[in-house]
């Protein structure tokens, strides 16, 4: 059984197999969706008691008052000075550098006279709260820290307040250092959907935020598209792919490496390679042959790519970036020579590193742009996350006394012709001499 | 019995009775959440099939083939070039505006070097396809196709698609022209949760879009929630809101109107004005009672006003100003002389109104901003819709050669650190001379 499947776009069979390669529908789990809507619920009337008893019963981790379940600042602080140095440089080196890319993303208000003296602006301010989910157990990454919690500071978010699991009261230091270099204002030991429920509803021990961000297993997913109204949320995210376009240029081993470094992140990631070079395609699959074997997480490597790896032989350029563009990659490596000339054609991928030089590795870490980015084909609408998420904006209209007649006058027209005469009589009451008119 | 509400944010069930004019959960609607899924699943299965049958059942409109569904350009055209002069002046002078406004919020992409030379942007494009929704029967508002679908023309999405309910065959003609002066690319008479369906799925005749916007019922909202994660889709919109916070500067007459312009709108609609003068108060309360027989929706203003809306006396400007920012109002009149004055103060709403000239009714047909605004509260995090609803970002990572190695020594690090070895070695490959060391 080879190790990756082989797609060619010429093939009479292709069509399927892409179109199953990309199905992301997983049945609709309307089992979690119930649970989860139950945990919300007893949150939401309980509170505090029923966070601690969901915390005791899922996570293992029994506290007698919630006020146990905030981490003091301490610990964060104690966790940075303890870190190897290598790896609070290194934390510290990303942060940095998220930060200075996310300066450039912070919008600023405007505003603007039109020809009858009338001011329309738009302003911008930041939220207030926010809550930050950080998986914990297996997958506990401080990247992921400093992604989700550093644009939200350099949008001046009043509160930020992070949540992570310690299953059996576990937790990851490295993770406590990188909150701790963030500046994060509290942190409390609780995930799963009763974490969600608690930032969306406010307990007595944790407040409720105005916008949830964070990736999260099935549970958390389902809580926060139920709580999605209440409080704002980023996407949810879907299992994590990378997609190769090369000329053949990239050398083979790089290329296994890229394909593996997705796909050892669990046994959804996809790892996909498109090339028209039929040869190259062997010498990568060779490569990757080769090289599985000194990955300790070749277990995991191998599912995700027998299940939902790919290299497709594309026959030539244009129908390549086509199968990109159907693809709307996450993650998008375009390792040829001219990167630039290509990108006119890219119209979906959340993230693109060009040429051969910057594999994705540089962008889950510290190349500075967010590596929350759009998953599943969402690159279609939707955008990585940045400081422009912990933004929002609010319109102002202000009339001149001599712009006024103009829009009344439109706006009398209009309201009338929809039926609304209130609409209309507030209009026209502020033409001059309408004082006296209602 | 009062014709509104009246609170006292002094008295002792203030914090109650404020609370329960702010509840905005209504029941779970879950028996819809069902009937939708149904309706999507068959939608989506069998296509045009189920498009023609629900269609046919829902909105008694009886098409033989699902072609019939599409309305012809030349009847668009037609709309527009037979409407009243005055009302296609009308939507001509808002499109005019609408455009205007929503031009200065187009993004533009960027990028820059790093101390290293490594090159990192933010890439802006349009959307590929969107579908707007808009609302048939008693609530057909042209108001609305402008600013759906006018801030998507400016953002340069390539194909949008508009569907709007014909039950009974009835189309409104005013909605026709104003969907004509947008230039939208294709119109059906589809609506319901079987149109969001259509435009999440696709079927033979009517294309799959990447986000969905517009307003709509219950089983509209319900589809989008549903169909959210596969398409975009804008904010779930609640019923329409108006808080007027004022001094007692605004002329009662103007208040009283202003307030019935939103509850006209329909019964849950809410209107709240907040005033630090109780005397004041009386003497709107004394020109609603006066003015309110003179309205033809007089039943839905009564209704909406006894209901949801209230006269809030909180007794000075401070705390008046704390009461808005718990509301969070769709739209806020600042009704006062100096508005500027006030603004810092003001934390959540979606379009502010400036003083006594700009009446919530401008923004509601012309002033430029767009009237599709954050309701229930969720301006704390939500912001109007406008062009950047119809743009999405994309990263862009360049490595320069002599740039490389900080980045890989870092993503190095921080990759070992969270046991992601295939991570490190994709980025150690990168290093000078790294090429042999897979």
């Amino acid at each position: 059984m080879s190790l990756i499947n082989r797609l060619d776009s010429q093939a009479g069979d292709f069509e399927s197999r892409f179109m199953a390669l990309l199905d992301r529908d997983g049945d609709a789990a309307v089992q979690v969706d119930e649970t989860v809507r139950r945990i919300l619920r007893a949150v939401r009337e309980e509170g505090d008691a029923a966070l601690l008893r969901y915390t005791r019963e899922l996570d293992r981790l029994d506290c007698a008052e919630a006020a146990e379940l905030e981490i003091p600042a301490e610990r964060l602080s104690t966790a940075l000075e303890k870190a190897e140095p290598a790896a609070s440089e290194a934390l510290t080196f990303a942060a940095e550098r998220i930060r200075a890319y996310a300066e450039r993303q912070k919008e600023e208000g405007w505003s603007f006279q039109d020809a009858q003296g009338n001011r329309l602006g738009q302003r911008v301010t930041a939220l207030d709260r926010v809550g930050v989910y950080v998986p914990g157990g297996r997958a506990a990454y401080p990247s992921s820290v400093l992604m989700n919690i550093v644009p939200a500071r350099v949008a001046g978010v009043g509160e930020i307040i992070m949540v992570v699991p310690a299953p059996d009261g576990v937790l990851n230091d490295l993770v406590l250092a990188a909150a701790a270099l963030t500046g994060v204002d509290r942190v409390f030991t609780v995930g799963g959907a009763q974490a969600v429920a608690a930032l969306a509803y406010g307990t007595a021990t944790l407040p409720a935020v105005d916008k949830i961000v964070g990736p999260g297993n099935a549970w958390v997913a389902s809580a926060k598209r139920q709580v999605f109204g209440r409080v704002g949320i980023d996407s949810i995210a879907g299992p994590s792919e990378v997609a190769i376009y090369t000329d053949g240029s990239l050398p083979p081993d790089w290329a296994a490496m890229d394909l593996f470094a997705q796909a050892e992140h669990d046994e959804l990631a996809q790892s996909i390679l498109v090339s028209p070079d039929s040869d190259y395609l062997d010498r990568v699959e060779a490569a990757m042959e080769r090289l599985l074997s000194a990955m300790p997480r070749r277990d995991i490597i191998r599912a995700s790519l027998s299940g939902r790896g790919a290299l497709i032989d594309c026959h030539n350029e244009a129908e390549g970036l086509a199968l990109i563009n159907r693809i709307a990659p996450e993650h998008l490596e375009l390792a040829v020579d001219d990167p630039d000339a290509l990108l006119p054609s890219v119209r979906h991928a959340g993230a693109i590193f060009m040429g051969h030089h910057a594999p994705e590795a540089f962008g889950d870490y510290c190349a500075g742009p967010n590596h929350v980015l759009p998953t599943s084909g969402t690159a279609r609408f939707a955008s990585p996350l940045g400081v422009q998420d912990f933004q929002k904006r609010s319109s102002l209209i202000q009339c001149h006394p001599d712009g006024v007649s103009a829009l009344a006058e439109a706006s009398v027209t209009l309201a009338d012709a929809e039926g609304l005469t209130a609409h209309a009589r507030s209009a026209a009451l502020r033409r001059p001499g309408g004082d006296q008119s209602a």
